[in-house]
């Protein structure tokens, strides 16, 4: 048996430098459960000479990535380093040199996910990602693994934490958008060009790999229907609180008879829902099979140290199977043709903000729309400043696309301010 | 390779039948992540003749445990028949005849989970228990792959769905501990002898199992300090949502300078945390780690379906390692000799209730008595009834079993009420 493992490492920013320290401190742990060690033997970087937090033996840095891929001592490669074309490149070069892959790269999985586990496959190498989905969470085994007999139906997720902190303080200290994104940008939970996290791209990256992982279908990245929280008005947070609603970014993602939908978009959590109560920077993944129930994922979903952790379970992994001299044996190809639900195939409860024109007959003329076109209105609210609140029974999206127009088109509505799916009601 | 997969059943009640299901129901599943059917050909039953849920082959039915034991094509045994000392000589045999074993039994992996899993690997063969924790919740799998390469600090679990129900309706529906109680059997939530649930011995039984696991280290059922809810009353609940903490049994496992605490005690949770939202008879297991920090694994506790979900996650673990050869070496002793924490390394925030002397120094004469053994009080309030609420800063259980003598004997003192734990209080 080896005495000791060779890892690599392509990156040495935040997280890297997690791994590292992991690596370092934690040697005991490692020996005891796998009855090796581990060490890092090469690590790329873009700077020689910059300061780093960590120890690192010099000679171990390079900027040539080939020293790295082809290190002859090294059976893992740890891919830290982000980015998406050249860093496939890397990857396929590892793995046809028979490099074992670990990744945290959630836009290189979300794009490129399937190709590079058939190109382990190929080469007999493992590729494990449990970093890429949600950072700590081991969401990615809990599903793969934990849940593997059991048909899944439904998983939500609140995937990004900039997006949840920024919502966390909107509804905790009623401020704006605008006023939580500062301060999330101030206290490092926000990077200074946000779009990626608060337009819903990054939350859409993860959601597509687990949908992926969960109904063993192809989903695309281009299939994941995307809404950021940049026109959420505090007004709705509000309101919604009164409904015993709370705003969150929601990944969701729905398999029924052999038809999948995936969307991020700001949604209105029922309290009583597990995934309402998740507060500030963190993450969590809601798994709703057919014969568990419902199940629920909580945890960091970001950082050095917690991500870490998520990289050292799949290393951890690579190396027993390389001990056990079974690697590469984990692909299991989709079992699912892809098949994208149609707009009259998904919907759901439905909250919509309007601005009315303040008569007698207001509440009658919106009931009348929503009624030509079935939809069951549940409540209706007024509020202050000319508004009223409709708050709908399910109804399939299609239907909800032509009740704007509608609305859009009535002489009674001066304009639908906003409309947000509900999830979480309990059906009675 | 094989085509198909033979497993026997030991026990064919709610969960026996819920396995039985699985089988039948989530065959394409398994065939798909395997490459190869898993069908039960034996089944222990106590009665040929029951009526049951599920059309079995009734030849398959048997009355004797060495049918399914010894049947020559079964290579798995599926323990769902509870129990403890025959449980363990069925076990010992199964794992003698060289088949791996898939158990439910959190009562027996308490007792001698670590007997039974040597015995496993003496024989090359798997013994899981994933089940036997948390119902559907793939705890046991997330602490030990997951969290592999993190130093596990600390587990708290809300593991027991009785007394979880009994306080959720206490706390929302302002009933006595009685009447949640008769409810709770009533809806099927509460057995008709609830003593092993509402006396905290179940959710002990779970928290030496995960202790164990976390923290590498031998903890026994006795070495768990054990407290139940019976003596819980409403008044302490709705003061404690005064003071934003909420009730919860609470398994808690802590591991520090390599000496372990094991404790089920009613707990106050600071609403903040995440095991405070957990409600009705659903189960959580929250973990801290060094490296990932908080995390929470939440589901279903129980239930034959949920609780089938696990216990199939195991039998796909044993059935990958049969058909890559691997089986039986999973086994890792523990690493740390048990060393027990004394009530002097024991502790942390407390509430007190005390019925009082309704006198102008009240206040200043219980200061006084905390004050003496060097316990910082946070708060002190006056409750109807001659009561005050003491709430403290982190104490030493030592000093919390002191000062409750001390107050006990307090001339100002005619009762102490209740006192409980605090967790998840954020340390400003």
């Amino acid at each position: 048996m080896k005495k000791n493992i060779s890892v690599g490492l392509l990156g040495l920013g935040t997280v890297g430098t997690g791994v590292f320290q992991l690596i370092e401190k934690h040697q005991e742990e490692l020996v005891h459960k796998l009855g090796c060690g581990v060490s890092i033997k090469s690590i790329l970087v873009c700077d020689l000479e910059k300061a780093r937090e960590v120890a690192v033996n010099p000679t171990y840095l390079t900027t040539n990535p080939e020293d790295v891929i082809n290190h002859p001592e090294i059976d893992v490669i740890i891919e830290v380093m982000g980015g998406i074309d050249e860093t496939r490149q890397h990857i396929l070069k590892a793995l046809k040199a028979r490099k074992h892959v670990v990744t945290a790269n959630k836009d290189l999985m979300a794009l490129h996910g399937t190709e590079l586990q058939k190109a382990a496959y190929q080469n007999g190498c493992d590729l494990f990602y449990e970093a890429s989905v949600a950072g700590g969470i081991p969401i990615v085994r809990g599903i793969a693994d934990g849940l593997v007999s059991d048909r899944i139906q439904k998983v939500m997720g609140i995937v990004n934490g900039t997006t949840n902190y920024i919502l966390t303080k909107m509804d905790d200290e009623r401020v704006s958008y605008q006023d939580a994104l500062k301060e999330a940008q101030e206290l490092g939970f926000a990077e200074a060009d946000p779009t990626a996290d608060v337009g819903g791209l990054d939350a859409a990256r993860k959601m597509a790999i687990l949908a992926r992982l969960a109904f063993s279908t192809s989903v695309d990245l281009e299939d994941v229907e995307v809404c950021g929280i940049e026109n959420v008005a505090l007004k709705d947070l509000q309101l919604g609180k009164q409904l015993g609603l709370t705003m969150k970014l929601v990944g969701f993602t729905h398999f029924q008879d052999g038809q999948v939908e995936v969307s991020v978009e700001p949604t209105f959590l029922s309290n009583v829902h597990p995934l309402a109560s998740v507060k500030n920077e963190n993450n969590a993944v809601y798994v709703n099979g057919e014969a568990v129930g419902e199940t629920m994922f909580y945890g960091p979903g970001a950082g050095g140290l917690p991500t870490a952790t998520a990289i050292m379970s799949d290393v951890v992994a690579v190396i027993k199977n390389m001990l056990l001299d079974i690697s590469g044996r984990q692909f299991i190809p989709p079992r699912f043709e892809k098949v994208l639900k149609t707009p009259d195939q998904r919907g759901g409860n439905y909250y919509f903000r309007l601005h009315v024109e303040d008569k007698v007959d207001t509440f009658t003329s919106i009931s009348a729309i929503f009624n030509h076109l079935a939809i069951g209105i549940e409540r209706i609210l007024q509020t202050p400043g000319d508004e009223i609140v409709v708050v709908t029974h399910e109804a399939t999206l299609e239907k909800v696309r032509n009740v704007i127009t509608r609305l859009q088109e009535a002489d009674v509505v001066k304009d639908v301010k906003s409309y947000f799916r509900i999830e979480g009601v309990v059906r009675k």
